[in-house]
Order: structure tokens, then sequence, then C-alpha cells
């Protein structure tokens, strides 16, 4: 059961339908789960905006980093150019370069670019070394391709799937989630969804409730700080009519709800937001006879309700990926525990957060 | 009295003596109030990094920009050298170009400065509008002056003084507010203090606490989120011994603070984060014989205790900024009320969040 | 005369009707100078980038910081809102305080503001304390005032005027410059503008000749890098339908043009571009009923040509405000040489540059 | 023959020994040239800051995006942290997943490696798909270990070799190029090397003289625009005791030796600039027992020569790169010419430019 579902009301706008990223209507999300023996567990996520030809239809992309310390590929095209031309691909720290190879072939393949000669693919990570053989570099292309040949609407898999499988979060087992916003008409209507794969460290609050400190799982040391290190990769997307400009300053609003979670985007973070629209009106052609483009955009006076859809639809997808994750073990016998959730729900209880 | 003194805890961590940004030694605030009829409602707050003649003896510096809404000056250069030559001055948005001719007048007359000829004043504000007659422009360079003349060490008034005279935040009154934490002497012993100018919006939420949506504050439409219009100016100062890069990266965790309290960074705000070390050893002088100069710095790996002190400290300066503040009436019979502490701490209560 | 008119062709694009900022129609320039007694050698350049009420009808605009040793004030609120709702004003270092405060008293009474409580000027300067009293502020804001009025289209004054009254730039007297490109139909037919405060040093090049070297001026040395600092206030204007974010790009382009005469950016500069759209299609309204604005604009694939309109244009600017400037002396008996033309134009021929 | 053997000076510095990156003492550089059949023209260049373990002791590294049409891997971990851990790779577009790859299973292997779990790559790459079959990716891991194993100190490889083999500029054959120079002592001694994969267009300057508008090779025209696509890579290393904030500066001015090149970083240009310092005191360990680090760098003051330095190696070095290309036909018949030297040097001596 996801947060929600135990009555957990993070934020006070409503969700999309299925509370995920795939709210925002023609987004499709795939993954690749790798578990094998006692070694392997990794995997990929792909993020697809449209179901068209991604790099003859781009979509209006920024990318804003919280904090480097991690391998993003393709980051700066993006942010020159203002858009997105591939699938997202989120995996381990060591599987970039083959993720990257995956979808310029990929690319290269899809009928219509024949003649196409530079493909700039946006590849995320996180490390998932503590669970997974990360040295032994699993993913293959191959992984790749699949998670975007699987890819979906609807409900997303959440947890101990794809890119999620092997990663930590807050000392307990992370993963892939997910959670959507939907404006009220009145503010324009417009869904905000977003993805994360979890793997980072802090003192877990979940809707404000310190569980981290309750459950004894935090108690202050350079053992828990060092911990504290992991990243997190966060993708936003939304229908709303927003250029590149403003889905950056959406985007490091995603930074602000990791952290309402406890996270403090420690040095070894690799803390990154992309945020794109899949608005139609604003698709990028790759080729066009005009010279100019015309497009409706949101006044910056408009943005702050997305700020805010912003805000809480991360913090409940990083909560999502630890309800939904469970007891992982792996690489040299590690073991990391599912979230307590129990003891969680108990606790939210004391502090009256339980809201339904 | 302050958030603490009621028995709220934010954060693990130990605030410093005074839990003011005064803890990080040999820094000093001094605050002008303009309290004049019925129109007049705003003031000036200085920083002073150390006691020394700051021109000559610079301090290592960076700016971050949480949202660009607003009129902060001097940043740039604090980027492009990476130190600070001046006072830090806040006051209300249109009182900036008053404030610079103040700093600059300062610097040209202190002594050791008389052959000066080019002077970074850094200057930030908030807009106190409705409350305070703005039009009328009343913050005059002698008032500039008196607050940098005044700077003292100890603890720092707080709530409706110096630049916090006539800010409103969360729809409460808001103001000025300080805290600091102290690393324990296995992380390094260091002191990172905060001081805000408080002057936002959002939902308010205190150490986790959902007291806006509690009180009843807030009902989420499209006037409560203008009125998350509005600015937060954060000053960081740290004792420990790190570099600009490192104190561009503190700067950026006090918007996590910031979050924290509810707050959205709304498309009309403007929130800038001053960091600066005080650390003796990384003084910049202004003239050296010497080509190279020697600094022993914190390494990127410990950065993060710092990290977290920063992200605590500022979302109690914060919280303190409302518990101090008290309601205020000025402009055109406009009036803010305080924060109502004694249905504050009724809510804290319910959601079990008062420690002690 | 200026360069053009000794047969110098600083690229390959043709000039608009005036060489000069203002041939992108309806922006206009008034300057104030002002040299008094033996000290007082300085002033003040403003362009306006239309003739409506710039605060209700903002404009396109961005910043390029190419060295941050400056103190542009408003930088900020152009990067993170896109638009510029002021005049730009140029001035003196120890100035800026004063034209801040002209401007915000400008912009508060024009009519139609009555209810404006938040101004964003954007203030440029450099420093001309060589020739000029600079610690004795002469700039008032009677002064600004005077320019923001006098402003208008046509030709500008170059050289020993405005802002550029007591600068140096390669050693020579510097001053005011300007010039314009217009791209051929074929390419859209746009113009772009350019505007400099050139005050700064290096080893001048004067369309691609070693003017410097040949002239004896340079011989490489600590002292002539120490006399490379001072600064660059570039302004680019153009009636292209870009966005901020190319607008941003084009500003990047001028510092490639300030390359091309020589200059090489040094530590004390503070070299800024300041880029905007006078394209009527792109005015920004400060309020609307509506929440959404279309616009039309240039693809990323048609910038190339404006990006080297603008290369062009800022180097030709600079060596205008060179070839029109005038020896100048002033505070303390210093003195400062025009550009021996005379010289100048043998050197160019002798490397047959003059090429008509 | 390189440019300087035919009497051409650039700038006013001297060059180190051999005028080339590898002036940088203890840097090295390998490459793998790829020429196979009719169509496959490409390469790779490896640059070696120090002969040691990279990862463990990494060196203080700036990264510049010029123009971000372009790939490079692992910028945002060398800006976040200000430090290099692996050789830089440069490469084709298409190539740079493989040549992560590479660098990944390099670092992965290394002696003292053993526990290492992630590793920043910095690969960068330029297209070189008008001669090289591009799409048949034909870089193998295979090919960027050789040249990583071949680095070596002395005189480096220029023009058709390595990254550079396919490249195209100004509309002749490019190529990989370097050049250094050496301040005298009085201004430190320090030395500056570039090395550039030159595949970009504008109107060629050789050292100030238009030698694409006399060889009648650039006539302006949309296709002409078109063909200043293209991308540079620059590495700019040196000795001097610089950190990534004056790193990243340096790297700023290197694009202003671009400029004087006559290039304009064009829409589709992928212009990025790697800086770094070799100077051992600066060396950063991947693990410490110490929390801090003590460094000697230069005051900002002490800048400018370094950034002179930059200027006039990184325009030399995109000459050089001109000169020792020569003339190549590739995929599908497609033909570049190389520079046609007596023509250039025929225009050169008109305007008098060859000095010896």
């Amino acid at each position: 059961k996801r947060a929600r579902d135990y009555g957990i009301r993070i934020g006070v706008l409503q969700t999309g339908k299925h509370n995920a990223i795939t709210d925002v209507v023609g987004l499709r999300v795939g993954q690749t789960t790798l578990v094998e023996g006692n070694q392997v567990r990794t995997g990929i996520t792909a993020i697809l905006p449209h179901s068209g030809n991604l790099f003859q239809q781009k979509v209006p992309a920024a990318v804003y980093v919280g904090n480097g310390f991690g391998k993003l590929a393709g980051s700066t095209q993006v942010q020159e150019l203002g858009n997105l031309e591939s699938p997202i691909i989120l995996t381990n720290t060591l599987g970039v370069g083959t993720a990257l190879n995956a979808v310029v072939g990929y690319t290269l393949q899809q009928p219509g670019n024949e003649a196409v000669q530079s493909v700039n693919a946006l590849v995320g990570e996180t490390n998932d070394g503590f669970l997974n053989d990360i040295r032994g570099r699993h993913v293959k292309e191959e992984h790749v391709l699949a998670a975007i040949k699987q890819a979906a609407d609807g409900p997303v898999a959440e947890g101990n799937v794809g890119a999620g499988t092997g990663t930590v979060c807050f000392g307990y087992k992370g993963g892939i989630g997910t959670a959507s916003r939907k404006l009220p008409a009145s503010l324009g209507g417009y869904t905000v969804g977003v993805l994360v794969q979890s793997n980072f460290g802090g003192v877990l609050q979940i809707d404000g409730v310190p569980v981290g400190e309750e459950l004894g799982k935090f108690s202050f040391s350079k053992q828990v700080l060092e911990s504290a290190d992991g990243s997190c990769m966060i993708v936003v997307a939304t229908d709303a009519p927003v250029d590149a400009r403003n889905l950056e300053r959406i985007a490091k609003r995603a930074m602000m709800g990791l952290a309402k979670t406890g996270g403090i985007a420690s040095n070894g973070s690799g803390d990154y937001v992309i945020a794109f629209s899949t608005n139609e009106g604003l698709r990028i052609p790759y080729s066009s006879e005009a010279k100019t483009q015309t497009f409706t955009l949101l006044r910056n006076d408009e943005m702050s309700p997305l700020f805010m859809a912003t805000i809480e639809a991360t913090e409940e997808a990083i909560i999502n990926s630890l309800f939904k994750a469970e007891t992982m073990n792996g690489r040299e016998g590690n073991t990391i525990e599912a979230l307590p959730i129990e003891s969680v729900i108990k606790t939210l209880k004391k502090h009256n957060a339980i809201k339904r």
C-alpha cells in the first residue's frame, strides 16, 4: 500500500487519477528490474514524455542541479536549447555509458531518424552499490531498450523496481516512487507528476512527523551523516504550457519537496531534477520550414500553484518509494530493511498525522 | 518568548549560546527600526562579519538565488571574486539605492580606505508595502549608518525590528528571526548562525506540524497563493573554514530550511541567501605583497554536517521571526496579526510536537 | 569621425541606418555629461527600450556576466523573470545607489504606476576614478532623470559623453560607443544594436590589426596588465523575436566581440552584457486578465546570424568609442590621450585593413 | 609545419618548450586514430593531468559551457566538487557512451581502486559526421583504452589525429591543435597549455587577418552560417596554483581565444572548455585522515596574466589545428580540403602579419 492508503495526506492539493507521473497524459514509464543471484540488484527506469518520435518532436525541458555529486549525462544541451529529445533513463552510477549507448541506438533506429547524426540522451543515476554488485556492471543495452519498449501509461510500479531495485533511503529500502497533483480548474487545472529514484539520507520526516528520530533509526553521529550520502533523481512532468525558463524554476522547487522529507542534499548526493512539459502546443519540431514558432505560455504570475504542486508531489513520491519498497538482501549478504510500516503508522498516529 | 522557550525543538543539533547568528564569534548585528505615525513601518538590519575593516580584510562569501524576484545589489561581484567587502544591509525594496549609498559612504570614510575608489555593497530587501508607506521612501542614509554603528554581538532583537518592522509571513506578522547550530566536537565544533527577514507565504508548518491548515489560516485558493508572494532574505554565517564554492553549497541548503516551514518560493518571492565564513585564517587582504595566499579548508567530505546545521538554523530562524513578531497596524489602517501563540501551542501539543 | 568613416570595415554584415543602437526602432538613448572644474569627469547614459511605460510593458531581457568585478544592480530579477521593467542606466561605480534611487523615483511617478510598490532598476557602471573625482560622488538624481528625459532616437553621441566621460580604454581615452548590424531579408532582416561604455584594457586590435603592439603602447609588463583592469558595460538590443533564453545566448556573444578588440576580461573588469528585445509582439504587460500569453519566437536554429551580428556590432562599438573620444584631463592633473588617429590609420594601412 | 613555423606570432607572450599542452609538466596526451576504408574517419584523444592514479589524487578543475549544443558528460560533478578524477576523453558525438564505459572500466581496474564504486568520467565530443560514418559507431572501448595507454608527454600530434580525425573547421579540414604560453618569472613563470578539437565555423581570421574573406571561402549566406555549426572542445591546463573558482574564470577566457579566430559559437555548436590545475600542492586525495587540507593559491589579483595566456594559447591551438590538418576524404565521397597554406601565407604577408 502507498502512503495515502494509510491515511497520510501530504499537502493541500488534490492528486491526479493514479497519483503518479503518468497522470500527465501521454507520458509513459517503463522499467527493467534486474535481480539475479545474490549480487545483482539494479535496473532501469525509462520515462517517455510522449508517444511520438521524441527526437522529431522535442519537448521544452530544464535541468536543475540540487547537488552535483552525480553523473547525469546530457544536462548541458537541455539547458542550452531548452528542450529534451530522448527518453529519460535512470539507472545505476556505472551504467550511464551503457544507457547512453542504448538511447543513441534507439533514436538512430526510429523511423524518420535515418539521417540523424546527433542525439542528446539524458541519463541519470544513483549508486546502488551497497546491495548491488555495481562494479560488475550488469546493466546491458538490451535492458535499457526493454524498459523503453515496455513503457506504458497508467499506474507505475514503485519500490524495488527498475532503477530503484537496489537503492537505500534514510537507512531503509528506497526505490522508485511517484505522485501527482492536479490543480483546481480555477488555477488552470494542470497536472504535475513526479517520479523519484530515492537513494539518499538525512533525518526522515513523513508529512512533518519526525519518524527518523522516533524510530531511533537516527541518532546523530558522523556515521549517520555519511550514510546520508547517496542521491535522488527527480523527474517532474506537467501538461501546463511552460517554457524552459519556468521549467527550471519548477525543477528548483522539487528540491524543496525533498527537503520536507528530511533530506539534506549531503555532500555525496547527486540530486538532480529534470522538468519538462508535455503540452502539445509546445512541441518543438526538429526541422521546420518556418523560422518562427508560436507558443502560448503561462505568465510568470501563474507559476506559484505549479511550484506548490511540485513540492507536494515530490515529497509524496519519495514517501511512496519508502512505503512500497520491501526488504532486500543483496551483495555480500548486505540487507536493507523496508520501512517498518506498522511502527511508522503508530508514530504518525501519535502525532495526529493520519488524516483519515 | 522564542519558539524554543515553548518546548519546540527543531532538528537534532545543538544550538549555540544565544541561538543567534551572533554565536558566530566576532559577528555583529545592528538594527534601526522606523515606526512613525500611521504610515512608516520599516527599518534596516546590518550584519557585520567581523569588527575590523571589512574592505581591507574581506571574508569568503557566496550568494545563492532561491527565487530572483528581488533587488539584491552586489551579488555578482561576490559570486565572481568569492568574497564580501562590506556590511550586509537588509531593508525595504525601495530603500536599496539609499542603503547602497550609505555603505559606500561608510566604507570611503573608514580609516585606511582613503584611496578606495570602488566598493561592492551587498544590500538585500523584502517588500513591506502592506504595512509601510514604501512609496514614501522613508529610509535615509543616516538610518543605515545608525544600524551599522549600533552593531553588537550577543542576543539579537527579533520580530518587528529593523528590516523586519513591516514584513508579513504566512499571513501573520513576520520580521527578523535568528537561530544557530553548534556542531559537536567530533564534527569539527563549528558554529552556523542564520538571520532572516521573513516576508513570504505558503502553508505554515512549525516543526512539521501543519499549523497553517489547522488554524484555518490557510484554505487553498488563488488569493492565498498570491499572498504567498513576498520574499525572504537569509544570511548564513559560519566560523568553519570553507571557501566560496562550499559557501555557495551551504547557501543552497538554506532554501531547504525555508521549505520546511511551508514556504514555496512563489513567483513573486525574492529569496536570496548570503553565506560567508568568519574564519580568521580565510581573511582576504585587499592588498598584499604576496601573490599567493595559504588557506586551510574543510574537505568536501566534511560539508554535510554544515549543510544540516544550515537547514535547521534557517527553519528555526523563520519560526522565531513569527514567534517574536507582534501585531502591527500601519499604512491605510492595514493590520497584520501576530501568530496566535496560544492556539499554535495547542496545535503543536495536539501533534505531540512540544518536546519539553 | 567614426571608425567606418576612415574605411575600417569590421565584419561582413551591413550596418543599420545610423550604425547605432538606435537603429533598433523605438529605442532611445539619453546622456548627461558632467564636466566641472578640474575634478568632475563623469556622467550618465540611459537606454530606454521603448517609448511607452516600461514598467507596464516590460521587454524580454537577459544579463550575462562576462567578469563580475562590477556593481551591476538589478541583474538577478532580470535573470529570474526574463524581463526588464525600467530604463537601463550606466554611470560610475560609486553612483549606482543614486541612479537606483532616480530610476525608482522616475518609475513611481509615471502615470499609471500610482500603485506600484516594487521597481527593479538595472544600473551598470564602470570606474572612471583616474580622471574623475569619483569619491566626490558628483552624480545626482537630477542628472539621471535628465538623461532619461533627454532620451532620443537617431544618432548617438559617442566618446567623452554620458557614462563614458571619464573612462579609459586600452590606455587611450575610451567612452561611449555604438554600432549596429542589419541582417539581410533572407535571414529575417532583423537589427542588432550595441552600445558600450568602454573602460578596459588589454592589447588593442582594430579589425584584427595589432595596433597596441605597433604603437608601442603595449609592451608586456605587470603594469600594463594592471591597467588592463577596468570594465566594459555592453547593452545589446534587437527587434528580433527572441525570448530571455536566447537573449542570454546573444549576451554571451557580446564578450566575443570584446575579445576581438584585444580585451582580456581581466580580473578587475566588470564586464556585463544586458540584452533585450524590443519586438512589439513580446511585450509583457505588468497586469493581465489572461493567464497565458502568446509569443511568436525565432527557433533556436535561426539564432546564429544574430550571434554574428552581436559580435560584429560589439567590436565596432568599442572601436567607435575610441575613435570618438578626445584627450581628456581631469582629477589631479591626470591626462588620458585620445587614440592617435593618424598613426592608427597609418598602421591599419600598413596592414591593408583600410578597405575603402 | 605549424603556424609559428611560418612566422605567425599570435599574441605577446612566450610559448612553452613544445608550444603544446604537454608543456604543463606531468600532463600526457594519447590518441587513437581510426581511418578505415572509405567510411571510418574518427578517433579518440585522451588527456591525463598527471601520471598517478587520478581517482586517488584528483586535480582542481572547472567546466565552462560556451554553447551547450553538445554532449559533454561528467560536467556537473566537476562543477559541484571542483575537481576532476579521470582522464579527459574527446571523441565523436555518438561515441560518448562507449568512452564513458571505457573510462569507468579503466578506473575500476587501476591498482588502489578495488573498492571504488563511483567514477565521474569527463567525456567531450564534436560531430565528425560529414567525413565519418558516425552512425556506424566505430569507436570501441579498446580504442579509448589504447589512447589512454599511449599517453605521453612531449610534442603532440595535430591535425587529422585522434578525436580530430574527421573534423571540419571554417570549411577547411580541422582537427587536433595545441599551443602553450609561459609567463615571465615576474608574473609567476606559470605555464598554460591548451588542446582543441576544432570542428566549428564562422569567418576565419588568422592573427587578425580576414583570411576567410580574402580566400573567398566566406561569402555571407545562410548556408555558410549553417556550416558554422559544429563544435569546439577546448582543454586548458596550467601548473599555476588556482582553485576551481579561478579555473572557471580561466575556462571562460578560452572562448575569447576562439572568438579571435572568427568563431561565433553558432547555435549548433557544442563549445565547452575544461580547465584544470596540475599544481602538485593542490592534489585532492580521495580519502584522507585529515578533515582539512591546506592550499596555497594565487590571489584573484594575479589572475589576469593567466587569462591572457589562455586567450593566446587557445587562438593559436585552433590555428595550429588548421595548419596541421591535411585534406581528407571520407564517407560517401565527401572531401574536405586542407587550409591552402600557400594562399594563406600570401594573404598574411599582404596584411603584414608574417612577423619573421
